[in-house]
């Protein structure tokens, strides 16, 4: 199989077919056009410089195109830079479709399927269940296709469902281990806490913020639709308000965007197990490519702090 | 007509029907039990001590009962305080009713329905009239009674309407000074912004939070009410998430409350003038009783200032 | 008449005479000096380029310079840019003024000047009244020219004077609302409070902050200016210090530069109408050239937030 | 079985050997000293008055003291107190024991003892193991008596200990789902992120805060120790800094205690893993007494929150 | 000479004069009237009790009355209180003024004004020492007696010039060192920093805050004083505002009630050398009743810290 | 002597050797390279851009060479830059070491030892003694050779010995002013307080972090180093740990990476000294090269303040 986009190291040349993830135009100072494009594989991706690009390179490699592109890896102020030799656009001879380019879940979209179907179908809370599993089918396809955000974790096909997954894996261990845990209450909030993010992102590929999802946010939005579930199955016991409470507390701080804070106790571990599955993904991500006795790049949402890779093994 | 309770100077003799607002029974250093009556009339309320209590009398002065009360005002460690002489349960011959010694707005229930009302007529969206309409049918009764909050601001019968129409006669001259505003949404977000108090609070006098008001809140207990309105009244425009952003955002920033800030200039402007109404409500009882050239008390929501009352005139 | 510069959208040719807002120069990987000019009139500014610059263009270009200039814009990374196609300095036939150019309150200085006369008239309290008019004589040419801020709000020609007499009006509507605010003092502390600029910054055009602004800053420079004048004026009442507090404490928390908190009612209400009116201003400049249902660049004031500007209309 | 002290109700009788946890004297207004004493037994503690306390009295029930006590439990402004009738000191012939009446860790010292030295055996990494081995060695006692705090979380007999357990057990379930993560150092962390406390605290029961404690801190000491042992041991390898920065940054953040936030993967979740389990402990203690359908006390580690317990069952 | 207040034990009998620093009637549950007395002498201040006080005694010992009190010191909650035996007003017989039971600085007003004369005196730059020396001639009698502040440090007799005393010699070691800076205006600074206290408090003994205090506070009010002071001499050269922003900055942030941050390197130092001196002055005071081997009572000003006296010496 | 770097003015022609302190190559827009070069002297460094670079113009100036430079200094956004006309690498008959680019303490590495040495021997107590001098002699050669940092303050050769004897000193006139100070403590700790850097840092010239010195930092480092010098002399007085104290705390809070805040007075003092001699260096060095009249350059670490430099002279 052929090596991927990150695999590649400084000084090494590249012959692949890459999504452009966004271009932008330049003016050079001998008063001709170049382009900037991001340009990815499922690997991860890389900025890359085209010099005195034609009008019409300029309208063909645009935002969501697939090209073929030879160049050299090289080092531009610490960071790895692609410098294009020869680039083309794909055609339908070269069989190769945007799905081929796109980081995805490490599990398909059957698993989660499947997963989060078993773990609904053992809830005993009749209230809960259903609930559950009337906003499951509303929203299954994004559900199963959907980020889990536009940026930091799981910024990937299918993210949302796998970070689920993740998560409901996580709280069984803990409902083990903690036995006084409502498992049906904790299990249904963590699969609806993030599921509003199928109205407030625009898509699965390439996300930005709905409309709706700038003015009202994922959390009012998924909160609003238990209130609307729960109206339509005629369910009225305190599940449905204490559901809401889950999901609408679930960042766990007001300056972090939850109105309320976790009060209920299956609300903070909830908030707790969502914050270490993003902090697992975020870090596995980070570390991936980094060989131990050095340091990652500075990750943002993690107070931008670098992390170590120790030299020995266990 | 009688002097009112918080009329008395100290050392003044009282001798007035209040009611007890709240009661706590401790246990002297003698062994007998004593009682600490909170007492109020709709002037405000006193610190009262029962010296000696027996058991009969522990039963009988209850939160909520009216008494009879004949006293002593004096000092006690700079605030005043009541020394009760004789005191007994009010029966019906003395013709008193709960509603008398509550305080209550200054201006009539009716008054605030008619107000109200003319705004929502004089509206041109239909589709914001009608939900704005119907949200206010479905709790008219409560909303002309409710307090607008526990403590802090308005918090009498009648306050919330009375806080809604002093906001909407401020937003008019405002509309009137900055043309651009958008009168119809303004008004709406006005009338609706704290009607969820009427699910999160538990009734128009001495009122405490409800489980739904605990663990959801009067904002999203609103925007749930908005998004049914809609749905109830057929209304799919852009009004509607305009509208439920308006009430989200209207406490202004996360940490206060709402998950998301202002992103639409009526809803900046909605939360100034919600500010600012709340202020002069908080500002103009505090200065009552104060005499030029004195501090009032330190007022706990202004980050705890005392205000001066100067001694000149304009 | 001629569209103004702002009115262009990306792709139309520009024939216009323009303001050189400020002017760097380059060095391009060629060896050769470039450009890059911010140019305005009175409807906003542009960056644009002027490549292969020679020496004398570089020193013909400087900031202050009126220019006429023909070129294209375009856009480059999601902002507006001017090529610069043909460039030259003004000359006296051109019948172009500096003032031509600069953006200018909408209501002209007489009117300005009449406005605030008029509140000084009507005062009752002779010592808030002379205090009031003597210092608004002695600095009555810059407070109708100055700005009220170099950047944020009411950064124009006349913005000092244009958000005084806005604030005057709120507040006499806000009087009007709540009886018991003292209007002389309330209307000269607005008349007051923001005087201290015409010290602080170097001019009306292109400010700058002078020694005296940088270590004193306005509220301190005016605070002084009122000590001196009840001196002069030889007044002795609390209206002296309680003016000066009304000026001192107008930023409301200490740590955005008031050395003291409103401790006084009509105190608190001032910073509540400046920041009212300073907002309305930063909205409807930002929404200005927003098209319905798309938001405004981040406002950073504001928090860096984007305003939407709704599809519907009332 | 008899009825532990916490089983009782308002209204009921008591008769129990109870500890004296603390006691404060007190001069009642008839001039004669009274004692408040916080008694307790393994179920909690409750405060209780004795008046008329002669100075014998006085001498007699100081903090330590094992008593017998009859009285009557009342509600004084919403919390429990016992009103004592009859109360006399423990003697030889009543074969009770302090630590009969000391609340103490759901299991055993040996179990806690056998699970950790299980966890240690199945390292691999023969540096890790041997510098835990050694530091348990040396700190066994105490590690397996010593609470984990004085305050708010297993801060009771053993609490050290099976705060341990508890968090080893959920790491393991940890690294089984996110098997990226370094078993050994993540479990080394874990045994002895706390172990400074042996030193930072007096002693099993009633600690208090060493001299060594206050100015340096469990962090610190136990990360000195670790230098020591490593000196000891001869090891030399990158093992023993990563160690110390598991156990130094385990707070998570600087304004918590620790000089430096985490910088490995496994100092991230160790973090975590803590917090989780001091959370369950805090939540299962707090709402053990709580009734379905009421709040908890607030708890002040919790950001002063109160918990809900629902109604409804799974 | 007889044993000062502080330097009885708990147990000891006391028989001294002492002065009434402030007094509070409370109502026991028997009915009559106690007075809680906070007794001083210099050396320092304790509570006691007077119980079953007359009115006629209520009347006696109020604030500022000096006293003859025979009692013994008890323990109470870990704090000495004083048991009030025998208790009566003082008479001219007596010979005690009430300047013997303040505390005072430990150099004489004369000594302060010599020294402070001689730092004016030694000044090269006119303008500065022009300035400087018109106003310690204005408020030279108050800046010789008034405190330092009304809590945490400097807050007794003589205070103000005894903190300005120790800062200048600070100043003037701090100056060797560093020879860059300007000595002049680094002691004009500090002579002046806090010379508004004479007129933002109310005198130099149980100092409360003046009108004038509250709302401009001491840093506005003589950074006036040196405009005023500057105009006067008709001084106009830049040291007028150069000393003014060393004043105006001297809190060195703005939260802590400095409108501007230190932009000059003596301004950035005086608040260095306050802050110094300030601290010195609390810790000397908080330990100098402190063992070796035991901690201070927690000092709220320095993060609420004890400090701990170590067992060795040097 | 030559001028030298940083006394050249714009438009000046420079012919100097410089130092090679960092080296960025860049793609310009003909394709071809150009370098960033930052060179340095000892009175400071500069920009400069060598355009068209050829590969081994690449290769022959990084980091660390030193390089004969003739160009010319322009202005280039605000900030000098160096264009190069000439560039080579120097060589042996050049005559010039690394060691005369770099900047240095103003005094000598043996001042600085004799000074330490002397401040060490005046000590009396012998265990503070002995683990200073033992410390001191184990870290000897780079103690006199190391940064005090790698940014901010003393970022220069033999910077960390110039910083500590700077602070012995201002410490022994504090100590003559405050005689309550215990000396032997506040020296020692002085003395030690930054030693940890000498293993933090990788080395004396353009030092970075070292794995230790990122996981664990120079506090605890030398922290571990005081306990092991303790346990090796044999040493067990209270000394210790007090002393270890006192280089825990010095950051003064915990958000500034002290894991305790200081609870001993000398600590205290410890802790606002390396203050002041920290912020009197960086001041200093900012406005060395400033004009009067004029302000500095912002200042990150000074809470990115500028500073004024008057115009008048004392």
């Amino acid at each position: 199989m052929l090596k991927e986009l990150m695999e590649h190291e400084v000084g090494e040349q590249v012959d692949l077919f890459l999504l452009v993830k966004s271009a932008f135009r330049g003016v050079a100072s001998n008063g001709k056009p170049f382009l900037t494009l991001i340009l990815q594989d499922r690997s991860g991706d890389i900025e890359a410089k085209l010099w005195d690009a034609s009008d019409s390179e300029v309208k063909a490699y645009q935002q969501g195109t697939i090209v073929r592109v030879a160049g050299e890896v090289h080092n531009y102020r610490g960071r790895m830079q692609l410098k294009i030799k020869k680039i083309r656009r794909s055609n339908p001879q070269d069989n190769i479709n945007v799905g081929d380019l796109l980081e995805k879940a490490p599990i398909s979209k059957d698993e989660i399927s499947s997963k989060v179907t078993q773990y609904i179908f053992e809830m005993k809370n009749p209230n809960i269940q259903r609930i559950t599993r009337h906003l499951l089918r509303k929203y299954h396809e994004p559900f199963l296709e959907y980020p889990a955000a536009t940026k930091n974790h799981h910024e990937f096909v299918s993210g949302l469902g796998y970070h689920v997954v993740s998560m409901l894996d996580l709280a069984k261990s803990v409902a083990e281990l903690y036995p006084s845990l409502d498992r049906d209450l904790l299990f249904a909030g963590i699969i609806l806490h993030d599921l509003g993010k199928v109205i407030e992102l625009s898509g699965a590929v390439a996300a930005s913020y709905t409309i709706e999802g700038n003015l009202l946010g994922h959390i009012t939005i998924i909160v609003n639709e238990i209130g609307k579930a729960a109206e339509e199955l005629g369910i009225h016991g305190e599940e449905v308000v204490v559901l809401q409470h889950l999901v609408l507390s679930h960042h766990g701080k007001l300056e972090w965007g939850s109105p309320k804070q976790p009060m209920i106790k299956e609300a903070e571990i909830l908030f707790l197990i969502d914050n270490m599955d993003a902090k697992m993904n975020m870090l596995d991500r980070a570390l991936k490519h980094v060989k131990p006795g050095e340091f990652s790049e500075k990750i943002f949402p993690l107070d931008n702090r670098s992390f170590y890779k120790p030299t020995f093994h266990s």
